[in-house]
């Protein structure tokens, strides 16, 4: 059996105190913006900010309006990660996308030009993501939708979690700069399918919505190194749960991941939505969501919040 | 009446003179390599060399296989440029367009990202050239195609002249690089319109066939500033073709265009195909056929030829 | 009092357990060379590679030729970091070196540019090392390299430990790039002291030279936030610790540094003599000398000897 | 004999011709800005605008304060060139030195890294120009300026020509990129001599001083393809001064250039000092002084000048 160390004295505690850790984090918010390249993120009320904290033992924190549902959006791309490392393996995914962080935008083009081969960076940039997308398994796009999603809902434990059509609608339509990222490794041999399905595929992927609880609960598993401890099943290989965090920690965070890895130092994964996770190893998962953004893209409110608990509980893995 | 100064004593003599130097310039072509990456290109014979130059009182010199035809590819730039400053007006384009050189090889992407909002440096790159393309008039696919078919005839003086369906269609199959850019440019907004009709208009601009001395009656034109000596017409006005002429001064022949207009100095336009079109101005249009590729894709005998006619019968513009 | 989570069970048992290791991971360094931009490393034995392991109990076991001292190279990078944040606060010297990886190799020139102001990306690449060694405080030379020299030698428990005066001559001499990256960062404020004293300290800092145990040494310090467990002492304080150890994980091996996250998942850093310094938190540190290196310049054997005592004893931080 | 094909018809008529364009050109620059690096040029008055013309019969044109000495700055680039063509030949400059055109702005050292081994794309951005300062002959520092001073002096018909102290000291003391430049040169071979002594000839050099009509006689050597009509003497062979005009187009004006060949096609070098020498093959040559700049460094008043020269006497090359 997988022992995973959850020490019980650092139980995040009342609700209260969570409560009043998103009160002050929220003052961080002013200057933040709502993603607004599609309609139904621009429509977010940048003044939210809820969080959930999920423990081992299944029960779990909550503050804030967590009832609210947002997309998963770029958190998206650690979950498809370990699927497809599931369905192909570590060699054939790390033959075409790399394994080093990068100072570089989410959406550069210039790295794939410099490096050999049209080679993605990483597996979290937008490129590598998009290449490990088109390694779902599946006969069709259905069904290789269909196993994401069953995925999602069994480490969420909620199936009936799905995807937003109206998001998934939008962005398919202005995802221009991902299509561009699509030809440029399909000139490289890195992706071989259609572009279009891929884009299908992916925006679908990114539209999957949770609330902050659920998210928690997909960050528990991460932090458990793939096991679930409340159905006691190891639902990801541990290495390869292994392999998502260190991905986190190394670029979860766009090109603010190493800022955030001296600051915080969690494991974590962003998405212009506003969500945030967070898998703090051997202890518990964090849901975030905050939609007010920075510059880089990350839930400003989400990343004052988890900056506060990881120094009042002292959860830096470093 | 447009005063074209072509001094009679610095004919190109005799074909046999010309027919000289094609042999000298074989010489140079061992190490070349024709374009392979459709089929329609790797077939063509390496040995070959031809050349055509055609002269304002109408008589043209031709040596080599000269009824050999082939594709226009890159040298179409240059053309459809010329269309579209007529169609739109300088302004409308170089608001889409830059008009700076660069050391970067025709099909980079870097710049697209580095220079402001994915304005591409100039239209003879393949970022510039398919903005170009997507600005030609017409109310269909069919109707910009044959507006740009119908100029060509025209500045060729040939009214049979048509694209490849092969080559057209396996260059569509593989544009994948292409695609990258457009959709790049389309997420900026120099682009509107769909990719895949743009594709569908550039790689028949591209594969439009001509032969060597078709080639050197455009080239007369470009060096005619835009008149037609022969048909005693403007085609093209002249600040447009001066336009044209720079470009293909200082962008022409792919990152060795700053060499090439060391060592030869004509303003020419090259395309991987083996083509290359010069303008020697107020004097003749030059035609070169030699599918022998360098490793910047321009016709290895093609710019030895130009280069030993450029010094034998002075013909630099500096 | 500092609570280091030591647990016996995992103690790296015999040496001759580790010298078995090292001989197995002799095996990949045949592909490997030794640095050899300057005489004194181009003179290293490839053949070589030793190991330490430092206990907190103060116990170390060895194995291989511990006696060979090298130079630090680039793992004097983390130290002077150590240091500089103790001279100057985190603010004082994260406004001038930023904290994002970079996937570009650690001599690259590029980021300087393209980041605003000519701020380095991290403090592990170049031209951050070079303004944080600027950054020591001192009167003069000669106080500055011996406040560092100092903290060496207490972090290392070596009174003897001094810099090669063999080696920091080459490396002066041949140090061109380094004099480049020094005037970029000049020009742009980040440093402003005068070049060829900079270059003379920098070059003084990476030929301070100790052997496996020593290195092994400093590595504890290091796995246990700053705190002598010998000595008793908290040699550096727990925060800076922690941001030397975030570096080691997000940049620490050059542009290899994600790949060995995950691999390895030990904080670590990597000198082109063939040093590897290891950082086991709570656990014990590691120094490794073989000068064997890959294209990366990190050491082959160390790696694959580090890559061996991770799974062999679960030490990956994820 | 060298035949220039000067054509009297074409002689810029009046004095009081010139100085209308001259007040028309000053209305553009008020947005413009002198440069502000060094005391000396921020000193600069940037209500002026003046300009001269030189004829091969010995005649010149001048109107606004064309006593007004300046430093040459960038212009000196070509001139240099020239010299160090004629000092060293063709295959020995361009081994080390490129003739590519570049995008880039004039100081950037990205393309230095990404074309091999260091070598700049071409002589007149900064890295290529410091490269070909470092090739003039002579014995010591003092020698080469000498001959280079002399040079200046012999095409400038001015045997009073020197440098201006106050300017090359202030530019020695602030040119770290250029430095920065030289080291990464160095490192790779390109330069071999000391960086010091390199800075300190090639800030004389820019900091050389002339006037209008002495930098039209320069100007006119090089419309003459290196004739100079007055002494009757061939000051620059050929050949040379061809390849500096060519320079002079595809690179003269900094990431204008392309837009300047266009728009006004005259073959010219800018400085920032706010001078801009024209050679209008085989007419005359023009020197213009106009320290307003515009954002990439070039006389904005000068190019407004020269363009309106440009259509109204139609003396584009194109």
């Amino acid at each position: 059996m997988k022992a995973y160390g959850f020490r019980k004295e650092l139980n995040i505690t009342t609700m209260k105190e969570m409560e009043e850790m998103i009160e002050a984090a929220k003052k961080s918010i002013a200057h933040g913006k709502v993603a607004n390249y599609i309609p139904a993120l621009a429509r977010a009320n940048k003044e939210l900010l809820s969080a959930a904290v999920y423990l081992p033992d299944g029960r779990h924190f909550e503050a804030g309006d967590t009832a609210e549902r947002f997309s998963l959006q770029s958190i998206s791309k650690v979950i498809t990660l370990a699927l497809v490392l599931m369905d192909r393996g570590e060699d054939y995914v790390f033959n075409r996308v790399g394994m080093e962080p990068t100072g570089d935008p989410f959406n550069s083009i210039i790295k794939l030009e410099r490096v050999s081969a049209g080679k993605p960076l990483n597996p979290m940039i937008n490129a590598g993501a998009l290449a490990v997308t088109s390694m779902i398994k599946g006969e069709n796009l259905g069904r290789r939708l269909e196993r994401l999603l069953q995925f999602v809902r069994q480490i969420a434990a909620n199936e009936d979690i799905t995807y937003s059509k109206e998001i998934s609608q939008s962005e398919f339509e202005t995802a221009q700069l991902n299509r561009s990222l699509c030809y440029y490794m399909k000139e490289h041999g890195i992706i071989t399918e259609d572009v279009e399905t891929l884009m299908d595929l992916y925006t679908k992927q990114c539209a999957i919505e949770v609330n902050c609880v659920e998210l928690a609960r997909i960050g528990l598993v991460f932090a458990l190194n793939g096991w679930d401890p409340v159905m006691k099943t190891q639902l990801i290989p541990e290495k390869i749960a292994q392999i998502c965090n260190t991905f986190m920690v190394t670029c979860g965070m766009y090109d603010a991941s190493g800022e955030f890895a001296i600051k915080v130092g969690i494991p974590a994964k962003s998405g212009v939505s506003g969500g945030v996770m967070g898998a703090v190893p051997r202890r518990f998962g964090i849901g975030v969501y905050g939609p007010a953004l920075d510059g880089k893209g990350n839930s400003m409110g989400g990343i004052k919040l988890l900056e506060t608990l990881s120094k009042k509980y002292n959860l830096s893995i470093f």
